[in-house]
């Protein structure tokens, strides 16, 4: 399952160079692996209230064309590996059919410490059926 | 005290207009409040350590001149108001001499859960021994 | 006119305390803003394209209770004074029928260089008709 | 030449899991960038006055140990590779002994509207003898 996340650009979001701060990206990355999460009807709230989190790894993210205030991009997510301590998400920004930007994820499975953890079976099994390997 | 905080601005905090974005002066203030409360021997990780919390209910900024990319600013704060139950900030933001902003925040005690709560008397005969009023 | 905009928080926008930080609630009136000038159908790019902005002079917000990742507020925003110099927004953010935030900003009509202007006759009349007063 | 950027933690940029926000370490790499700039006596307003930017093409961070609200970390930033149309910036995040997160930045040399552009000699000369190759 690839969920498409249209995100619409805030001013807030842009810096002195007229466009889109690279930072403001990974936050786009964020609201797109819950968008995921939600269409895989296995909301994040839901890994939460099991004590667990997804806890961000690694993140790369590869700057193809600038996006300015006023434009609505769509970010491409999906999951690419999945197991019971660690998930990958992969990411395309797009506008039209220009890509922006594209990158990947990595997370660890933690309790709300920090401390690596298991996704119990039937979460894994849950997530897995949603996922593009 | 009044604390005098300087402010390196950065890249990000600037918009597609050139300048400081609005709401990054909003995270400048609670910088200076925390070192406002360091300067008074009070880290504010000790309040969060007594399951304490200063809660913002309240922020006002009146914005004058622009800060860029680049500029140093400094964040001036005093505590203008003082009791168990409430405390209130007052900011002015500076470049040199020109008054770039000026503003307050309003806090409320409470606990971790939001909940309104009250300093300990040792904790409020501190902080007021440095308040300005 | 009164534009309702919802607006999902973001994992990023919240903070230690659990709850979103207060300085993002700044950049969500920007984005109501946005939202208001495109249902008078007066997009903001249409102000910039004519080489004039809207600078914050003043923001006020009052917060009441907290939001918190995986809620969907709506920012209800309007303007309540307007003229070919300044203009003042209102915001109210609810969640449900909670009240969760109120406040104002004010804007003063300039330049791309931040120098005091004045909106054309036709951009005035165009906004006025959608102001409540 | 090595850069050694101490950056103290802001409340802002921390998240409902306690920690600083992983988003956050993208804009203190930018920081610490400005700096070894500085550093090299070529303050990157300098780059700008010439009519250039280093655009970011590429961010990797791999996260290995948590901040926290009140830590001061440090960011090490080094350039690990230079000519006239690219750059790469290595960096390691350390509190105290520990690392907290390393990775790097590609930067394409361009013009402020994006467009690819190279440095004149000078600049490049002056940045190489800066340069850990």
């Amino acid at each position: 399952m690839i969920a498409q996340v249209p995100i619409e650009v805030r001013y807030a979001e842009t810096d002195a160079m007229g466009i889109v701060h690279h930072a403001s990206y990974v936050v786009w990355l964020e609201a797109a692996r819950v968008a995921w999460m939600r269409q895989a009807n296995y909301p994040y709230t839901q890994v939460e209230s099991q004590g667990l989190a997804f806890s961000v790894i690694e993140i790369n993210l590869k700057y193809r064309q600038p996006a300015r205030f006023g434009d609505v991009v769509v970010v491409e997510c999906w999951v690419s590996e999945l197991n019971a301590r660690l998930a990958r998400f992969e990411y395309r920004i797009l506008m039209g059919q220009t890509l922006l930007a594209e990158g990947f994820s990595r997370h660890l499975v933690t309790d709300t410490h920090g401390k690596a953890s298991r996704m119990p079976a039937a979460m894994l099994e849950h997530l897995r059926a949603h996922t593009t390997q």
